[in-house]
């Protein structure tokens, strides 16, 4: 079950050169020899982006995915973005610090996730020269990043909690720890698609191996709960879960036109009876990869044009009905 | 269109017995020596059955169908019914009147069950001695059906007008005209599953072949009046139609469980996307059968066993998911 209710792990690491002001300070001239630098240090597994000379599409589909940031654009005449070839690791330079090092892989993976972005760190930091102070650690350019540098966050699925309403209790909990849970979509609406991110808040004072286990340590406390959550649930009310996710599977099989709402509700009702095992699904990768593939830009990549948002709703369900037909079983 | 706005047609015809007490007054006797009478005047194509012998199962479902009435059960013990093989034909004895024959057929087929309910009661009619007055036709218990003793009644399926909230404009124009419209599920509740009977109000003053006229041709009007609103409502929302239809399908292929309330719901709203040509099915009358079918008692008889309502509706759905999974193209 844990497949079903942690979707993603993140490392992300700030970076800074010595001996420079930090971007919003930072003349030209240093800033794109800095992007060089950079950009020169990294292997040919690479491939290096100026933000400039990337196309309005791409940006926009970049930030859906989350493999650039909006600060970035900020900065578009003197910062870059290196990708992986899968993209599951990018390097922002010149972002709000001077390197963002940034590894996501699919369920809880952090330990993996952070053992690759260290070497890619290691290797740079033979090439540049970090701002590193031996008490206070990486350098930021904001200070809540002080210390390790590094943000460990794992995207959970926590429909259960949220229908009994503890997530609040959940965040009270994790918060004596120094971590915090958010939602994943739409902060202002509360959760969108039941979907959450767990992640560190202090940087300073502990290792990355430290910091790793707590969050780790307590993203399986939450799956614990979650799953507590379910069997309650399912106790209750098990028939209408069964019934919610078939017809959330109906929905979404057959619809002409989908928002993205409506796509991370109907989705989150699926996700659940698969998750409650009432629905079994070939491989529910496919399920949870459509989350960054219905979003927005990432459609007008697939369709080759810039759709309206009604074309785009019926684009969406289009794409949904296909990917989901065959997919259970 | 027409096949997809008129479900169908049914003809009743209420006689009485020369000299005999209506049946609230009647002796038990007499009441008996008449069904017995009635029952030997049919021909074999009839089965003939005592209300008293009829199972519990059976007279739910007989009701569902409309092939007998509750009235037919408040005298069970004098009462029966005579049906035809394939249930067109109902031939009730001692319910409200001595006699009440009844053909019901699909699509708008009133002349055809007046011509085949007329066979039968001219039959009838050279054994019995029917009560007639010269100047106020057939004698009935009620003085609502002097006259022919004739109800011609249609169900309709009227979405559009429904949605436009024109059904009381409809009203209004064929009362004039000594007709009605009335819900023909949950009357208090609107019409559920947007169907409605229209029928004659008045059975006295005209021959039977005009008030079928006048209800056939009341009926071609407002399935103009249903085929206008709809065009309006295709130009002005087609995707939504389409849009609502698919899911209406999705859920009604998928769901677990569905009350009928649900079911009338979601099959009106498939039902307008099969009427505006955005949805094909193989044949609507799979679609309309289930009208009948998913009503309770007749799913205890298919189930065979009493249902309790939970269990209902997960066998409702799964009859629903089964007759539909293959009836789109």
């Amino acid at each position: 079950m844990e497949k079903n209710i942690i979707i993603s792990s993140r490392i992300r690491l700030a970076r800074n050169i010595d001996g420079q002001f930090f971007t919003d300070k930072i003349d030209n001239k240093s800033a794109i020899s800095l992007l060089s630098d950079v950009f020169n240090s990294l292997g040919d597994d690479f491939t290096c982006l100026k933000t400039k000379e990337i196309s309005n599409e791409d940006k926009e589909s970049y930030i859906e995915k989350h493999l650039i940031s909006k600060d970035l654009l900020d900065h578009a005449n003197i910062s870059g973005v290196a990708l992986s070839e899968d993209s599951s690791v990018s390097i922002m330079v010149n972002e709000e610090d001077h390197i963002r090092l940034q590894c996501i892989l699919d369920g809880l993976n952090l330990k993996k996730a952070y053992d690759i972005i260290n070497d890619i760190d290691t290797e740079l930091s033979s090439n540049l020269n970090y701002a590193f102070d031996k008490k206070l650690g990486y350098i930021t350019a904001c200070p809540g990043n002080l210390g390790t540098g590094m943000r460990a966050s794992v995207m959970m699925f926590l429909p259960a909690l949220t229908m009994t309403n503890n997530i609040g209790k959940v965040a009270n909990s994790i918060g004596k720890m120094g971590l915090c849970i958010r939602g994943a979509y739409g902060e202002g609406t509360g959760a969108l698609g039941d979907l959450y991110q767990i992640s560190n808040q202090s940087t300073l004072g502990k290792s990355e191996v430290e910091i790793i286990q707590i969050v780790e340590s307590t993203v399986l406390k939450v799956v614990d709960l979650e799953k507590e959550a379910r069997e309650r649930l399912m106790e209750i009310k098990g028939d209408e879960i069964y019934d919610n996710a078939m017809r959330a599977y109906g929905i979404l099989t057959n619809c002409y036109k989908l928002s993205s709402r409506e796509f991370l509700n109907y989705v989150s009702t699926l996700k659940l009876g698969i998750g409650v095992g009432v629905i079994k699904v070939i491989d529910e990768k496919i399920v949870n990869d459509l989350f960054s593939s219905v979003m927005p830009a990432t459609l007008n990549k697939l369709a080759g044009r810039i759709l309206s948002e009604e074309d785009r709703d019926k684009y969406r369900a289009q794409y949904v009905n296909e990917i989901l037909k065959d997919t259970k079983i």
